[in-house]
């Protein structure tokens, strides 16, 4: 994702400085007009924006946090789009204010090989004014950029959602595909109805938020006592062909206990509350919003 | 779903017949034109083909295992829409070749609003020659309708399959609202990114079926390990805020079980063939297709 990233960056015609932890993997970048570095400290003393994606944020606080680069950063912006949790978004925040390094957060959305075309979607949070000075690395980018709001574990906090919802889908269809191939159904064959399954998903993801912050969660033709006797029949049939079921066990686990709960009738999605046993006691209070 | 089913058959001009087991529920179809029978045998012997759909097998063989019923039944056709497990299927099909009874197993894959509507979506399996004598029934219930093939199991397997599809992403969709608001951010904020996400599913759907089928799993740009990373934040953020994160945690297990068998650079659907330890003993092995 970095070779994207600096790569588009590169192709847009922005002055940039490459540096990656191991050395010779920047060949290509420095071939197509990039300036190379010997060290992470001087790659980020050589413009007025750093951009960083790494694997992780302890990756990313191995190349950030040592006196060196944090000494080069200072009254410079660090653009972090390494992924991870809000939390620890909100710690290199912390960090970066306490050694005068100005700091945005990100997310990256889509895959590398969306990055510098019209398909590729950003998420940041931190201060606005920062977001607004990057313009020229955004619009090097491509795609899709939107600000959250100023608490820099915004962007994080989207991002993990999102990918709740993509990975436990994918995790869905991977055993699908072995539900299919133990009853004789290719996943060739099974495709262009799994295509309709999934194209009701964004609507419903529409159509079901504003009840879904209201609470309400109308179950209107299609209660969650019916859900769960779905999902019964999936794991049934999956464990009856010796395949594992622990996702969809779980999923049922939810449902039964909402049903327990006396929301039965309710539309599915009341299941949020019930595995948030939020206590109102402060301790796991809800963030504020904005 | 039945009173839907039968007013779609009354609105097209169709002779219907309605029986449902609690009295009075099938005012309304006698108001649009519906004949009324005093009983499931009585209405069975009023038409050549019965339309069956009630909340699983259990339920349908408790209508339909009955000496009248069956004997009324003897000769005639029965198309059951009850969602069940395949087995339930080839069991009832069995039960109905040793009766005498014509019989057509499906599965409605949309919501009942859909029936009567070029949205509605229909699977059939078992004999072809059933399928295409009920071509009244089926243009009557508008949408969508594919024969599967012969095998009376089949359009169940699809049925369970793509049910697995749909409610394990739903489970994703309401723990990222949970995960979400704990984090200050509303349902309705997420949406438009939710949505977003959502829209990549059923391309992918497609573009990595030919792979599935042919063991490839080409994990280019993008990892189990990636993966795997990405659900231990999910997992982590989740607790953090004292959410429940049983099926993502159960859906990560099975990465990280699939990178620990040596398949951390293949793509994630590999995990398909790690849920399902098949032995090649035939004890597992799968159906033959068709």
């Amino acid at each position: 994702m970095g070779r994207a990233l600096a790569g588009a960056l590169v192709d847009a015609g922005l002055r940039t400085t490459v540096w990656n932890r191991t050395p010779g993997r920047d060949r290509e970048l420095l071939d197509r007009g990039a300036a190379g570095a010997a060290s992470a400290a001087e790659a980020v003393a050589a413009s007025e924006v750093t951009v960083v994606c790494v694997v992780n944020y302890d990756a990313a606080d191995a190349v950030l946090r040592r006196d060196e680069v944090a000494a080069a950063l200072k009254g410079r912006t660090v653009v972090n789009l390494t992924a991870d949790t809000p939390a620890r978004a909100r710690d290199t925040a912390d960090w970066a204010a306490e050694h005068g390094v100005r700091y945005l957060d990100g997310a990256i959305m889509t895959p590398t090989t969306t990055i510098g075309t019209p398909d590729a979607v950003f998420l940041y949070s931190g201060p606005e004014d920062l977001y607004e000075e990057v313009a020229a690395v955004r619009q090097a980018l491509g795609g899709a950029h939107t600000h959250l709001g100023t608490d820099p574990g915004r962007a994080a906090a989207y991002d993990i959602a999102l990918l709740d919802i993509f990975w436990t889908a994918m995790s869905g269809y991977a055993h699908a595909l072995a539900v299919a191939r133990a009853e004789g159904v290719t996943a060739t064959q099974l495709a262009p109805f799994a295509q309709g399954i999934g194209a009701i998903l964004p609507p419903l993801f529409g159509e079901t938020a504003a009840d879904a912050d209201a609470g309400t969660y109308s179950g209107d033709g299609n209660p969650l006592t019916s859900a769960a006797s779905s999902m019964s029949h999936i794991v049934h049939v999956s464990e009856s062909h010796g395949i594992d079921a622990g996702v969809m066990r779980a999923a049922e686990g939810m449902a039964r206990r909402t049903i327990g709960l006396g929301h039965g009738q309710d539309g599915f999605l009341r299941i949020a509350e019930v595995i948030w046993d939020y206590l109102g006691d402060g301790a796991s209070s809800p963030r504020s919003q904005g």
